[in-house]
C-alpha cells in the first residue's frame, strides 16, 4: 500500500477509534465496530497499533496533542486559558468522556511519559511567572496549574442531578464562572 | 424468610453490588458474581431489585445517602465542607469511581428525584446565608455550591498524569489545598 493510504488508514482508524472508545470504553469498545467504522479490517488495527489497549494510547495521545494545541498556556492570562480549555471540553465531549474512562480502567497504568512532560512544561512556565511576579505564589505552580485544569473541566465533570439543579445552559455565562472561579484559585 | 434475614441479605447484596459496579462499572459487572460474593443468588437480586440497573439505582442512592450524612453542609464553614466532602472521597475512593461509571454509562438518564432534593436543599441554605451576609454572594447560591463541590473532588478527580507532576501524597498538604481553593472560590 502506498505510503500516503497507509497514512491515511491510520488517521481513520483513530478518527472511528476515538469514537468507539468514547462511547463504550476500553472493555467495552469492539475492534470489528472500528474497523468497519474505518473502511479497514481487524488485520490492519494489529498490524498499525498491535493491540486495542495499544491503539487506545494512540487516541490518547492524539487527545494530549488536541488539547495542547487548542488552548495553548498563557501565563499572562490563566483565567483566559482555563477558559479556552473549557471551551474545548464544551465542544468536544468525547474528550472528556475518553479521559474519564482511562481514570477509571487504566487508572493504574504508570503515568504516561508525554503527558506528565506536557504538564511539567507547564508547571515551569507558571514557577517561571511567578519568579517574575506576573502569577501570584502562594500556590505552588504545580499545584495552582492542577487547579486550573480541575475548574477548567468544571462544566464537563459535574454530575447531571447537580447540572439540573444549576440550571445554566448559556455557554457565555458558563465561561465567565469558569473565568470567575479561575481568578478566585489564582487570589488564594 | 423472616424479614431480618431478607434485610440482611439485601444489605449484604448492596454492598456486594458497590464493589462490582465500582470495579467493572454497569455494564462490565455480573450479577453472578454479586450474587456469589454477597453469599445469595441471582434470584434473590431480581427478587429484591428487578433488575441489574435497578440494583445500581440502589447502590447509587445509598452512595448520597452517605455522602450527605458523613459531610453534612455548614453555610458557616464552606472550605471545611468542601474539606470534609474531601476526605470522604480520599476515605471511599469507591464512591469517585462510581459516581463516575453513573455519569459515563447512565449520564443520559433523568436527573434523579433524590440528589437533585439533595442538592436543591444546600443551594437553599447556601442562599439563605447570602442574604443573612454570611457567605458573599457574588456567585449564585446554586453555582458557588456546584464549584464548592467540585473543588472537593480535585484530588480524586485529577488524573494521574497531572497528580504524578503535582506529586503531594500528604493527606493535610492534600486537605490545605483544597481549603485554600474553596476559600477562593467564594471570595471570586
Amino acid at each position: 500500500m502506498p505510503v500516503r493510504d497507509a497514512e491515511a488508514t491510520r488517521q481513520r482508524l483513530i478518527e472511528a477509534a476515538r469514537a468507539e472508545f468514547a462511547e463504550f470504553g476500553i472493555a467495552g469498545a469492539r475492534v470489528d465496530r472500528i474497523a468497519a467504522d474505518a473502511r479497514a479490517n481487524k488485520a490492519q488495527i494489529y498490524h498499525y497499533f498491535g493491540s486495542k489497549e495499544r491503539l487506545f494510547d494512540a487516541v490518547w495521545e492524539s487527545i494530549v496533542e488536541q488539547i495542547v494545541s487548542d488552548a495553548p498556556l498563557d501565563t499572562n492570562d490563566l483565567p483566559g486559558y482555563a477558559v479556552r480549555l473549557s471551551d474545548g471540553y464544551a465542544a468536544h465531549p468525547d474528550l472528556t468522556r475518553i479521559i474519564t474512562w482511562q481514570r477509571l480502567e487504566r487508572g493504574d497504568d504508570p503515568p504516561h511519559a508525554f503527558a506528565v512532560r506536557s504538564t511539567q512544561e507547564k508547571a515551569d512556565a507558571i514557577a517561571e511567572a511567578q519568579r517574575a511576579g506576573v502569577v501570584p505564589a502562594r500556590l505552588e505552580a504545580k499545584v495552582l496549574l492542577a487547579l486550573l485544569l480541575h475548574v477548567a473541566a468544571f462544566w464537563s465533570l459535574t454530575s447531571p442531578d447537580v447540572l439540573a439543579v444549576v440550571g445554566i445552559e448559556d455557554p457565555e455565562r458558563r465561561r465567565e464562572i469558569v473565568r470567575q472561579a479561575a481568578e478566585g484559585v489564582l487570589a488564594a
